[in-house]
C-alpha cells in the first residue's frame, strides 16, 4: 500500500514527512538529497509512523526530488502525442531519451516563468519514477522485481518552448529553462503490491479549468522495466534519480504529419521552420502568464493519489 | 600561465596533483568533487607549490572531472564538421545542446567498449571547459570576464553511437554509454592571460597514427563567453561542471548534403534511415576492437598544453 511524502521548510528547517490528509507527520532523521531519504528509509516504518503533526497549511512544501539528482526524460511514449508531434508511431520503434536540466526542477505549486525570449510554452504531463537504489550495470527488470528498483512515483509536468526545443532539434535547452519541472506535491513510495497500479494510473491536466490532457498510464509504449532494462545497459542511474515517462496528447504543439512533412522538407529549411512557427502561432492552446495549469495524477479508485499540481504561469521580469 | 591538474589514486587514496613533466606534486587536503577542488585552491598557490614529488609512473590517473558534474555539451559548432553531418551552415542559426551522462565520464587511457548493440562508433576530440563557480542566473560572459567563470580546460573525446544517436534524433542514448567520455589526462587551469589561448588551440586526432581531425578552436562558430551568456539565462551551471564546445570535421560519420537529404525525405521513415545505415557500413573510418585513438591539445608554441588521450578500443564481452 502506497506511502505518501512530502519535503517541507518548517521554521527554517528542511525536513521529510508522511502526509495522509491535510496533516503531515514529520520523518526523523536529516536527508539531504532524495537519495539519501530512499536509501535510509522503509515504507513499512513510514507507513506505521505515529507522532505529533504539523498542518500542510503551515509549512512550505518543496520538491521531493532533489536538484543532485538525474532527470531523465523519455520522449514520445504514448501514440496519440507521437501523432501529434508529427512522428509515425508505426515506424518510430526506438525509446527516445533525453535530459532536463535539474535545476528546472521547482515544487509543484511554483509559478512558472515563461523566458522573454519564448514565444511557444507548452505543457506536458508526465508519470515521473524515483529509483530506489543504483543501477551501475546492465540489469534484466520485470514487473517481478521492478519494485525493488523503484521507491515511488511523482507528478512530473515536462513544460516545453517549442519554439526552441523543435527547431533547434535537440530537447534539451528548450526544456531546460528555470521552473520548467515542478515535480511533487507527493512521493508516493510504492511496494510489490502497488506495481500493478503503475499501468491503470490517470493522467489529467487542466488550463484554466479546461481539460487538455486525459489518459492513463496503460497507454504508455515502452514501460517502466523494459526503459529502465535498455537505460541500464547504457549509463548509471543513483538513487532519488527521476525518469519522466513521456505526455499523452493533447499539448498545445502541433506538426504536421509525416506525409505533409515530406512536402515541407522539400522547402528550404528556413521557410520550412518559418511555416512551422506560423502553424504554432495560430494555436490558442499555448500557455500565457495568467494562464493556471493543473495536473492530477491518482489510480479510478483513489487508493493510490500523487497530488495535484497547480502552476500560474507568470512572465519573465 | 597554465598549470596542470592531475587527480590520481595512490596507496588507495585519491588525492589531487601539479603534474610537470612526469613528476607530481601532490596538492595538501582532500578534495571529493572537481568543484570542491577549483572552489578551494587557487593556481597562484598550486603554482607555487614545492613539495615532494611522485613519478607519473607510480599512480593510477583518474579523470579530473568527477561524475557528480554536469556533462553539458555543444553539437555542430565547426562549420566542416557540420556540414559532414548534414547540417547547412548557413542555416543553423543556434546554438546546439544536448548531455552525456556523467557516468560515461573515464580516464584519459582508458579502454572504450564498444558495446554489442552498437554498429557505428566514432570519436570526436573535443576542448572542455570546467567552470570555476556557480551560474544561478543569466550574467554576461565576455573575454575580460571568462576567467572568473571558467577554471580550466580539459580534453574531451564525446565517443558517439552514431546508428543510435542519428537515427533516434535526440543524441544523448547514443553518446551515454559507458567509458564514452575521457576526460583529461590534466586540468589545465588558466588565468586571465591565458583566455587569449583559448582561441587558438590546435585539436588533433588520430586512429592508428593516421590524422582524422586536426583543426583549431580559431574556427569555433559559438565561442565561450557566447555559449556561457546563453546557457546562463536557461539553467544552472556549478563549480565544476563540464562544457564540451563540440568536434572539428573528420569524422567516421557522413551525412548527405542537405539537398540530397530533401530527396531522400520523400521516402519512407524506413527506407530513409536502411540507406543512412547503408551509407555508413561503407566508411572504413568507423571503429574497431583493437583500434587505438589518440588525441591532444595544445597551443601551437606548447605553452598551454592539455596532454594526450589514448584509448584502445574493445569489444564489449
Amino acid at each position: 500500500m502506497s506511502v505518501n511524502i512530502v519535503r517541507f521548510e518548517h521554521q527554517n528547517h528542511v525536513q521529510w514527512g508522511v502526509i495522509r490528509g491535510s496533516q503531515i507527520t514529520p520523518i526523523p532523521g536529516t536527508y539531504a538529497t532524495t537519495g539519501e531519504f530512499v536509501r535510509n528509509t522503509s515504507l513499512a516504518e513510514l507507513a506505521a509512523l505515529d507522532a505529533d503533526t504539523l498542518a500542510l497549511s503551515a509549512v512550505k512544501l518543496l520538491s521531493p526530488v532533489t536538484r543532485n539528482q538525474q532527470f531523465v526524460c523519455q520522449g514520445a511514449n504514448y501514440r496519440q502525442h507521437m501523432i501529434e508531434s508529427g512522428i509515425d508511431p508505426d515506424v518510430k520503434r526506438y525509446n527516445m531519451i533525453f535530459t532536463k536540466a535539474p535545476s528546472c526542477i521547482v515544487p509543484a505549486d511554483s509559478d512558472v516563468v515563461k523566458p522573454r525570449v519564448v514565444q511557444f510554452l507548452d505543457y506536458e504531463i508526465e508519470l515521473g519514477l524515483v529509483m530506489r537504489k543504483a543501477i551501475h550495470d546492465a540489469v534484466k527488470l520485470t514487473n517481478a522485481n521492478l519494485h525493488e528498483y523503484v521507491a515511488g512515483v511523482v507528478i512530473v509536468n515536462d513544460y516545453s518552448a517549442r519554439d526552441i526545443q523543435i527547431p533547434e532539434t535537440q530537447f534539451y535547452k528548450g526544456k531546460s529553462f528555470r521552473t520548467f519541472g515542478p515535480v511533487g506535491p507527493w512521493l508516493t513510495l510504492i511496494d510489490v503490491d502497488d506495481i500493478e497500479a503503475l499501468n491503470n494510473l490517470q493522467l489529467k491536466l487542466t488550463v484554466n479549468g479546461e481539460v487538455r490532457q486525459n489518459d492513463t498510464t496503460a497507454n504508455l509504449i515502452y514501460g517502466p522495466a523494459e526503459t529502465l532494462t535498455e537505460l541500464s545497459g547504457v549509463h548509471d542511474l543513483e538513487a532519488g534519480d527521476l525518469l519522466a515517462t513521456g505526455t499523452p496528447a493533447g499539448c498545445a504543439l502541433s506538426v504536421p504529419s509525416p506525409a505533409k512533412q515530406r512536402i515541407a522538407a522539400l522547402l528550404p529549411e528556413k521557410e520550412k521552420w518559418a511555416m512551422f512557427l506560423k502553424v504554432q502561432a495560430a494555436r490558442p492552446q499555448y500557455l500565457k502568464p495568467g494562464d493556471v495549469v493543473e495536473a492530477s495524477i491518482r489510480t479510478a479508485d483513489g487508493r493510490m493519489d500523487l497530488g495535484v499540481q497547480r502552476n500560474r504561469i507568470v512572465a519573465q521580469e
